[in-house]
């Protein structure tokens, strides 16, 4: 039988093609409209219904995924893509996602390639340091920032001091276990605690006050009572830069209660954590040393192609605890070394860090750190236009690369959005604020220029 | 402020530069030591201590990746990579991370990308079919298989209908809650239960037959005890295609047991499953229609780069009321469409669909079966070169691609194993079975020939 790959003149064709492809695609991403215009199941009706015995060409199949698929794409690319927090990527980026698949490595062992794991524990010491984070955090990169909020609610659990891990939470007289957060914090967090089995009951959300920033004295009724109740306070997880607003949690005063209270205090930076490359944002670190545990996530605001968010915890022994498990077919005698499959539920593990390295390196910190400023400028000179317009209110001023804005009633909002959107100009998103709906400006991608931005003055 | 990549003149340049040296690696990677020589540290050591605040061209950085990267990676590329379960990729495989990469989609949700929602939903039934499994299951692609065992005991600790998402496991009187598993089982299974607070005392560890399969008086015996102890019964994780030996629990009986106790089964064929590609292995499903849910990983046997492995269910509504939460931000008016994130933990999911199309299109469905025959043929015929040598006694015999053999004591077993592993020339990994120290081959790399399967007899 042949070989599956007999050589590689086929791959070094179609990959010189793939490359061109790519370059022209980010070249003219402008020219797509931001959010796909096809219809449910459009995409799927223009396969076959079965897989087929025979193989096509890479040419035949580069046709399909330009003539099918791209149709069906919703560009993240494109710079005028306002929606969620734009997941940018860069150049860079791509060409280390293109080398990580092809060395395909498994980073759950130090041995099963000890380039990838000191690559990722350099690269996690060099954005620590950049971001002027403390020097005693242990960092692990995962895929999401879901997964990371969840293994540190979990190493949370753990540090209840009730063993968890060898007793379990049924069985046994344990107390209702709460853990605290802005109600504008990230879903992630509730559903880390579903998944924990702390229950949605379990997730104390507490009210934020006008600039949507948890508010301090509602957190101490809450605290209190549950204490009063017997509860096992287990985790305070402030956000820094929520979804909604890039609103930003008083971390130092929460710090204080979580450490009184003896709880797990839990950052969620995810977006706005890569600004602090920037020295004049590093206040948002203002009572970071407390933390237990903190979430950034390069491929949120960093230039990296999904995925790579970082955890960072000082205590990465209680991590270890809770996750680590070494099967006899894993054992190895590289004791000394981390393996970083032991910090978490993962044991696959792709180099990431490959793409995060290309991205710090090629473009240097000063183009990040001025491309970061770039897009807070812009972000603020939007609202300075949309100030000028009487029949729009600023419902959540510019926090970082985010506003929200609104017209007169909910209706308006609504068509407004729905206008912008159908476009295919621009694509933004919505939230409510107290109990309003918005349209929600959030920039990221490193190829948004002014011109970009200011389509969305054009629909008013 | 110039953008962050003002044109792709570097990156397309560069990118036909990495795409060459990608097929070059690929044409001669057999010149590598499959294991990485480099001692702990030698990687980190030759960067500098901080990130750059100056940028570095692309040919630098590819010229650092070359000298300082590449020494130390273990290459699981290598034909002669015989340990764990290799985790193959393949040509077709590189150019969908590539293009993946590229457009850096987010498919949360329909909207943010119907054509990456719809490949999914399409490969998953192309792939669901040609494996000969039930047409009512529902699919997802996640990361790893660890994650997808995962969501499926979650799944099961929500169908045992106490209402665990809201009132979480604390607090009230709840019993001890049970996983059953082989011994041989992976260690996912376990991990994943500590996660869910289920604790190592409620996973229940079958002690295997003397050919490795769950011993099904032992699981009946067990399940007596804990049902007389009033124990909450939630799920059994039968494995076709252990770790150790890729031995196969007995389905059918498992499945009556689990019917009749009224448990979530849950079966993992992460490793064995694409090997029904073929339809003499279909045995493999006997009695799988009871299953609840299945994993199987493309990036462990289908040439597919990681991550990328699947979950089946037949109970799609229950892994969504486990997990789906939609906040405001992310509600959408698209409610008949599949919204991936409702039916698992992580909102962030790459266009992993892109590269399981391409593989299956590309290589046809009859070649990727030749090529799963070619390494069970080639595995057993190192089991009858084996059988040949007075002192190698084989511990497990060829199933699927994996055999264990050893000499005849542990400390000439061990002596062998290093020194098959310091020679470069392949790598195996080791495992005990019944008390003895083993060495296990296991195949899976597509360009693997005869000639690198005889290396372990030169050794002998």
């Amino acid at each position: 039988m042949p070989k599956l790959d007999p050589n590689s003149s086929e791959f070094r064709a179609a990959g010189h093609r793939v490359v061109d492809w790519i370059a022209d695609y980010l070249d003219n991403v402008d020219q797509f409209p931001v959010l796909s215009r096809v219809q449910p199941g459009d995409v799927e009706k223009q396969f076959d219904t079965h897989a087929h015995d025979d193989g096509k060409s890479y040419d035949a199949l580069l046709e399909e995924f330009r003539s099918k698929i791209i149709p069906g794409v919703t560009h993240w690319n494109h710079p005028a893509f306002f929606a969620y927090f734009s997941i940018t990527g860069s150049q860079a980026g791509i060409l280390g996602e293109m080398l990580c698949a092809a060395l395909n490595l498994n980073g759950m062992l130090w041995r099963t390639s000890p380039a990838l794991t000191e690559l990722e524990t350099l690269s996690l010491r060099w954005l620590r340091d950049a971001l002027g984070l403390p020097s005693n955090l242990f960092g692990i990169i995962n895929d999401t920032a879901s997964i990371n909020s969840f293994l540190a609610l979990a190493a949370a659990r753990e540090a209840l001091g009730v063993d968890v891990r060898r007793k379990g939470m049924t069985g046994r007289d344990l107390p209702p276990i709460k853990v605290y957060c802005s109600e504008h914090a990230h879903s992630s967090i509730e559903k880390g605690a579903l998944a924990l089995g702390i229950g949605s009951e379990g997730v104390v959300k507490i009210p934020g006050d006008d600039r949507f920033c948890m508010d301090i004295n509602a957190l101490e009724a809450a605290v209190a009572r549950d204490r009063a109740n017997g509860a096992l306070l287990c985790a305070i997880s402030a956000t820094l830069g929520t979804t909604s607003t890039a609103s930003v949690d008083p971390l130092p005063r929460i710090a204080e209660i979580a450490a009184r209270e003896k709880m797990w205090l839990h950052v969620d930076a995810a977006y706005a954590g890569p600004a602090t490359l920037c020295p004049e944002y590093r206040w948002l670190w203002n009572g970071i040393e407390a933390a237990d545990s903190i979430v950034v996530n390069p491929h949120k605001w960093l230039f990296t192609p999904v995925d790579c968010s970082i955890l960072w915890t000082k205590k990465p022994d209680v991590l270890r605890e809770t996750f680590s498990l070494v099967p006899e077919y894993l054992k190895t005698p590289d004791t000394a070394e981390i393996n970083y499959m032991d910090y978490g539920l993962q044991l696959g593990r792709r180099f990431r860090a490959l793409k995060l390295w290309m991205v710090m390196e090629h473009y240097g910190l000063e183009r990040l750190r001025n491309t970061i400023r770039d897009q807070i400028g812009f972000t603020k000179r939007l609202a300075e236009e949309l100030q000028k317009r009487e029949d729009v209110e600023i419902l959540s001023p510019p926090q970082f690369s985010v506003l929200v804005f609104r017209k007169k009633s909910d209706e308006e909002t609504q068509a407004l959005l729905d206008r912008m959107n159908a476009s295919g100009r621009l694509f933004v998103s919505h939230t409510k604020l107290k109990g309003k709906l918005g349209i929600r400006v959030a920039l990221g991608n490193g190829a948004t220029e002014w011109e970009h931005v200011e389509r969305v003055l054009s629909f008013l």
